[in-house]
């Protein structure tokens, strides 16, 4: 059988431990391919470069795999992946991470991780994005291997709904080992933010933001419950963004005359 | 009757033609506050800003109108509203724009001008982008005019169902006047990227994206149809992104044993 050929990005830039044990994980499965920014790329959400000039330079970072940094987006790097890198070969999955830090519930709009998934969606690429609840650079992340292994294998096997992105997180590594998958909605929960109002050696002020994230879903079938419950969530995502429910409460309220 | 409180942003910056004319509509019908980018902030997607500093600072732009300039993304320009402009009052509505060029379909996911508004949305506000879709600095806004202020007194007396930011475009200014509103879906269209290869004085090469965007839709009930046939676009979009009809298919489909 011929060796699937999988695209590699994500958002925290091509030095980072979750790229790198993502890559050797995929080595294992097929041919890999990198594409990934030469700096971090957090939150930058479905960002693209459209006023300004692209990089994209050949790096031998990753041992026996073709890799490229790119000075743009995660978006970027699967545009120019596509045109400069994998030219006329179609990738059988492109998948982006492992993320330091959680993409669950509305962080998903937020991600930069998940818009290099959304955008191989976008091109008809099956997809998924890797992200661990678990911020700090250092984050034990051994946990994730038999699961990133096992959802890639039934990408690769099973396929991946069309217009459909997989947004996968892991819990943080506890003391008691995964329960198992589940496929999720995303979970009804958004940031309240805090500013750190700051004044800078010239007596401007400036912020930092902050702030907690607030679940207000109380559903067992959602992202943040999963997580909280040690299971990894699996959210398949679209990228049609209409509220297709809503059309028809619009055209009956509205007077559009 | 209390005036309405409304929050203009953007996402080509506080200075551009754009978001002059809604500031000036929006007096019309109501008491406005603005806190738009202090820069142009196109194809932003829905970015915000962690791994930096942000500034927001007061200006006497828009005459008679409380406004400031903020050093961060769309999204983040509603988030320091809420906080340090807003306060305590809830705005009635929150409209970005006028953005320079189109956001119909995929771009909606690119948009900085439609991630004010989703930001808006998330956070229970009220929210409407506008973008014409015409790109020039200098491109003729004077249709849109009666639209912008018809919609916004719909949203204003009828709503926006909960959850949902409408995306509305308009054509470019053509010979014939618009002939009405449309509620539509997103259309399945993407970019068919571009590069322009280019080398630096220094040797090195660079990239200029560009492309076209093509139409995959032979419906009639989407954006790119609507535009293409004068009409203005609205489309109703969600910030739930979870491919609900999906969940069903990978828990038969896959093993998650």
């Amino acid at each position: 059988m011929k060796k699937p050929l999988i695209l590699v990005s994500n958002d925290d830039g091509i030095t980072s431990r979750g790229i790198r044990l993502l890559v050797e994980l995929m080595k294992e499965l097929g041919e890999v391919v990198v594409v990934a920014p030469d700096s971090p790329q957090s939150a930058m959400g479905h960002a693209i470069t459209v006023g300004n000039t692209l990089r994209l330079d050949q790096t031998d970072i990753f041992e026996g795999v073709k890799s490229y940094e790119c000075s743009g987006t995660p978006a970027d790097c699967v545009k120019l992946a596509k045109h400069f890198v994998l030219k006329d070969r179609f990738p059988d999955l492109v998948v982006s991470g492992i993320n330091h830090g959680s993409n669950t519930s509305i962080n998903v709009l937020y991600s930069g991780t998940m818009s290099a998934a959304i955008e191989g969606a976008i091109e008809g690429m099956p997809a998924i994005g890797f992200s661990l609840c678990d911020y700090p650079h250092e984050a034990d992340m051994s946990h994730t291997r038999e699961y990133i292994l096992k959802i890639t294998q039934e990408a690769l096997e099973k396929g991946i709904p069309k217009g459909v992105a997989l947004n996968v997180n892991f819990p943080p590594k506890r003391n008691e080992p995964i329960k198992g998958l589940k496929i999720c909605r995303q979970a009804n929960a958004r940031w309240q933010e805090e500013f750190d109002q700051r004044m800078d050696p010239y007596g401007r002020r400036y912020f930092w933001m902050a702030g907690n994230f607030v679940n207000y879903d109380e559903g067992e079938d959602n992202d943040e419950w999963a997580i909280a419950n040690n299971y990894v969530s699996i959210v398949p995502c679209r990228y049609d963004m209409t509220a297709h429910s809503s059309i028809g409460a619009l055209k009956n309220n509205w007077n559009l005359e």
